[in-house]
């Protein structure tokens, strides 16, 4: 620090993503990417654009790719925004929605990213318990001082929070936003896009980077109300006015259209997921019953943190929190059924050594 | 307007980005871009890429680009800072460097994005007019109490400022950051960064959107103190780990390992900027001396809005701001030496018209 920082700048306490190591071989089961990749459409709908016009600046409005996501999701391409990444748009919210002095509300055990924009642009906020059982209790967010904020999913517990419930915590907070960061909602049942139409104070935040296999191109996008949207565009146009890059508008527009390959996929990393849970079950883990593309899990002697190290040392990197009261959890992404099976394969080993 | 908006999005004043017209045959030299592609090398690591891992994250450091950038610019990678295009960089350097209640300044004529980024995140500025003949007036800008920005050269007047000057403007405000914005500094003859070893308060900010032809990736860049370059981190780390995508990063290290290119290409937009000066000289326009990819030039007759808009009718665009003192201005981006000749030849008929 020096006396050069800001008082944002020293008060910020940032975000550690998931280890990336460099390594030829490794099983990567840490930071919830799609084991499988793109669609090979998206790949050549990029490289038709590389060599064109890269020298001029990409479309500011990307109303190209609004069109063909409200189109997806049936709402008008006003209801919708698109950011660098669905941590970008979580960053927008934070600073269109909430205020300091307004105290906001989310789980104690959920992404991690969300004290971090609260910390940075000075929100209060207060973390709701998750019950023993790792559910949300619905009526702790009812009629919050400032706004909601949760995944749907949850992570990284991987539960899933019905529609009902959903509708409730919105219908309790008329005069606030509830923003559902729906980052992992493909692996699950229903969205609460369709909510979207019913409630202007409801914002809906979704990415590509798991689901659609584009991590590495940085997509996110909302879906809301016009006037919320709005807000969005309010706060990019005061941040930067062209976020998504032309090959990333290429690519992603092309995902949504593929939606095929989206079903196969998508359908794929359930199967193999609800085929690990099994057999993690069998060798006396307990796991939640997911909703994502990824398991959240105890064992009943083995401790997490054992396991977590042990892996590493066979260059298996699963994610490990260490903090209560999820210190014995590991959380696990869904790879390939290869990749599972070797997973499975060393615990199996590590647990009986 | 909703009563859901924060404070930030109802006093935001957003930023309006030159027009993007989607129509075949246009000539455009209205947002500076560069009329020549990128490096075909660049093409081929882009392609090389796009086939590979999109489906992981990008490197949350950049380490890879910002070691190439370091050493093409004889500092080292904790020396440099990447971003999402420039833009998204000064957004960062506002937040990590400038607070609410110290007053800012930079020049009344120049970057509009510099009162966006102040009036959303509250930081109190104060605009330095230029001189008669658009010059800066150095010491204005002494003892600043909460820092100081300006391009160099400046937009829109093209303007190159010397380098002992900018050394006297950090001189004067050791207290604060001075943060030179040097978009179009290529275009120029000596850029600040040598001064960045000197002094532990000055950030350079560069773009590869200009000379190195990639405004549709979307790459920024700093150089300056290791400490501040930790503060900008630190803002990046609480707004979005992964701003830069996997395509953009493989892209822009190869647009700077590609010198002969970069040389080649920035030499052309020179030589052909000088012959369109001399040119629109001899047809009775008074043009500023560039040291940037445009020219900001005004008539001795010809009113500048009406030669925007008879231009705009032929589907020439060039960029008319409309306000004081540069209501009689036009800026012209430098396009081929064949565009600037069918610039030159409308140009010629709607003044002798």
């Amino acid at each position: 620090m020096t006396k050069f920082w800001s008082e944002m700048a020293k008060r910020a306490e940032p975000y550690v993503p998931g280890e990336q190591i460099n390594k030829e071989n490794i099983i990567k089961l840490n930071t919830n990417e799609n084991p499988y990749p793109p669609s090979p459409h998206v790949i050549t709908a990029i490289t038709n654009e590389v060599g064109n016009n890269l020298r001029l600046y990409p479309s500011p409005t990307m109303e190209g790719l609004r069109t063909t996501i409200a189109a997806y999701y049936n709402v008008t391409k006003e209801n919708v925004f698109v950011g660098n990444g669905s941590d970008e748009v979580l960053a927008f919210s934070f600073m269109g929605f909430f205020d300091p002095g307004k105290t906001i509300l989310f789980p104690d055990i959920t992404y991690s990213f969300y004290p971090v924009y609260a910390q940075v642009f000075d929100i209060a906020y207060k973390t709701i318990p998750l019950q023993a059982d790792f559910t949300m209790d619905v009526e702790a967010f009812f009629n919050s001082e400032g706004g909601v904020i949760f995944p749907n999913p949850n992570a990284p517990t991987s539960l899933y929070l019905g529609l009902d419930d959903i509708e409730a915590i919105v219908e309790h907070n008329e005069d606030n936003i509830v923003v559902v960061d729906e980052a992992y909602i493909d692996f699950a049942t229903e969205s609460a896009v369709s909510l979207t139409k019913k409630y202007d104070n409801l914002l809906v935040i979704q990415t590509m980077s798991k689901s659609r296999a584009l991590a590495g191109l940085r997509i996110g996008f909302v879906i809301g109300n016009e006037e919320l949207i709005a807000a969005l565009i309010r706060m990019k146009d005061s941040f930067n006015s062209y976020p998504v890059d032309r090959l990333a508008l290429a690519g992603a527009t092309t995902a949504i259209q593929d939606d095929d390959y989206f079903q196969w996929t998508t359908q794929k990393i359930i199967t193999t997921r609800e085929r690990t849970r099994q057999t993690l079950t069998s060798l006396g883990f307990h796991v939640l019953p997911s909703a994502a593309n990824f398991v959240f899990a105890t064992h009943e002697t083995m401790p997490a943190k054992a396991l977590y190290e042990q892996l590493r040392e066979r260059d298996i990197l699963i994610r490990y929190f260490g903090t209560e009261p999820i210190e014995n959890y590991v959380r696990i992404s869904i790879g390939t059924d290869e990749e599972m099976d070797m997973f499975i394969e060393a615990v199996t080993e590590i647990i009986e050594r």
